[in-house]
């Protein structure tokens, strides 16, 4: 039980099909981020290995982690730009395997730092879906100037199709930094005519999940589509605050939700 | 004993009656927070568990940790923010039950987020006072444009009616960012006539508490009013910093305390 | 064994000559230090203890820190912050002595914050030579505008003369901020031109440590000597990070390392 349990509206528990929370876990050490789930876990869906980071890692620290995790109900996966290097590397069949040796029950496919046809990163999410892997693909591309030649057309078309391919989530590009990349601009602050655009023009937009590092854009789209956004990219540190903002226990959005 | 002791000018060992530092508690486990009261325990004084976090948090990993910070002479005590919900929810009784159920020595009484009007306010601090509980009250709107409004006049009068009616400690506001609220200006810079003037003009200035989240913002009111001033806000990964600045031990303040 | 070790091209492992990173400690519990150091202790060459924190905290503690760091072969040391109030007080002898006492294989020599005659200086770092402890100097001031006074002739100057005089490492100076301070202008980019320089004259370029706190300054310096540069003032958060920037695993140096 909470405490002060008679003040709390609660969301819906996990699993949860909306109000997705996605935290980035640059390499954090295996018993602090045990500490963190056993007080804030029921908050985390998704966890990110960020970019390439587990490769710098002990292969038994890693599969202990993530059965750590998944024992949490939180659903691990390497970030995609692994999936990325593999695939420059020639080296997907070998990738695809390793992921399940390690125990990840899901993927990232996206094309953020590498050149990638439209019909292949479709074919890797299917396959992924054929592998009995949950698919998170991700629209953007990592360098600012070539996101900001992706017109919003096009993002939007990209996002329908890997829908349709069988991605679970589609991840709307925002890095760690969110600043003049993707809805976002220089000041990060979020570009609400696009953002309003996208939800249009999706053909399921309960599947968008936006990358939303900073407190501002986390109150942006708490404060405009309700406490059950997906969001992410949100720093370890930050878990509990996000999920008061949602809850109106926070200030900026206390009294709003 | 310290290393290297013979180097150390000593503050006051707790408990101060003065240069007290509040830590924000966001959300740690309870492990790594053990492990940073650990090292560093003697240099806070203040524990505040922010705003609403607790409310999502199983009760006994809070009622362990308010236990562990109180075995280490800190004293816990949940945001304001949280009285601030159950004032709105009509359930006062409730939650002060709750808090000396959960073994909470202090309390915050505040209307950052919501509208009380001054007797109420006052009339809480005595209640509080009465019930045994150490009362932090603060000063100032979460807002930062319903902040402009209160004009220094009605925030010096404010702190000393809350000190006459028995705030132990009377908290300037300045949020977990210092920015754009209360005494600092939009790029966090203090403005010092408006610390002369509440500093000049309360009855009891060694119970002002200043938030101070930021380097810059410790270091100008070290330099202005000594090591032994009240700081609050302080990131749990600054506590040894903080202390470091308040000893000279940091270029910033080095042969200038 | 790493994780996707296929897709890994290693670094030369520890002890290395090049490519040294440089961390800082601000006063991390033990149980917080050993966890970090567990999954990315390969990645940290060098652990500073920031300035005057360790004068703060108990002996016992640092002893086995210190001790737990060298299991791990890490060299740790203290902050030359450390030195200098050493040196204010008139105490280097006891400062030599309870270096060695608590442990510590390594010493920094500075003079960041406090007037020391170049003669002085190469004295000290002679002197901790002979007593067969690692030496890092630093080069700069911890005051921005004294920090300007210092011209890039002088500099180079310095650094030689330290580097004939013992030195392992030579620092340049950007203190936790990477701000307004040595070889970075007010917004934290390098001034190429001075790097190029100081490149250029030195006597012995892998002797250089540059202090890059921020993940842009990081980047610059890898793209540009490649991954092999001596990097310093790295946050415990982002040890893991800045291995994957130099070994081409994150979007902003994949495929160009």
């Amino acid at each position: 039980m909470n405490t002060f349990d008679f003040l709390l509206k609660k969301r819906q528990s996990k699993p949860r099909i909306s109000g997705l929370t996605m935290v980035l876990d640059k390499g954090l050490g295996i018993k602090t981020a045990e500490d963190l789930v056993d007080i804030s876990g029921s908050y985390i869906d998704l966890m990110k290995f960020g970019w390439g980071t587990i490769i710098l890692h002990d292969k038994e620290i890693i599969k202990n982690k993530i059965a750590m995790y998944n024992s949490f109900n939180i659903t691990a996966y390497p970030g995609g730009t692994l999936f990325e290097i593999a695939y420059r590397e020639n080296k997907i069949p070998q990738y695809f395997e390793e992921v399940k040796d390690l125990g990840f029950k899901a993927i990232e496919i996206s094309d953020g730092s590498t050149t990638i046809s439209n019909e292949e990163k479709l074919k890797y999410i299917k396959e992924a879906k054929n592998k009995d892997l949950y698919v998170l693909s991700e629209v953007g591309k990592k360098n600012p100037n070539e996101d900001l030649d992706i017109n919003i057309k096009s993002r939007v078309k990209s996002i329908n199709e890997e829908i349709k391919a069988g991605s679970d989530i589609v991840i709307v590009e925002a890095r760690e930094g969110g600043k003049n990349i993707g809805i976002y601009d220089a000041n990060g602050v979020a570009k609400e005519d696009e953002v309003d655009y996208i939800l249009k023009n999706v053909t399921e937009p309960d599947k968008i999940l936006w990358e939303a590092p900073n407190k501002d854009q986390q109150i942006f789209f708490i404060l405009k589509f309700g406490r059950d956004v997906n969001l992410g990219n949100i720093s370890t540190n930050d878990v509990t605050s996000l999920e008061t903002l949602r809850c109106g226990l926070r200030g900026d959005t206390l009294g709003k939700i």
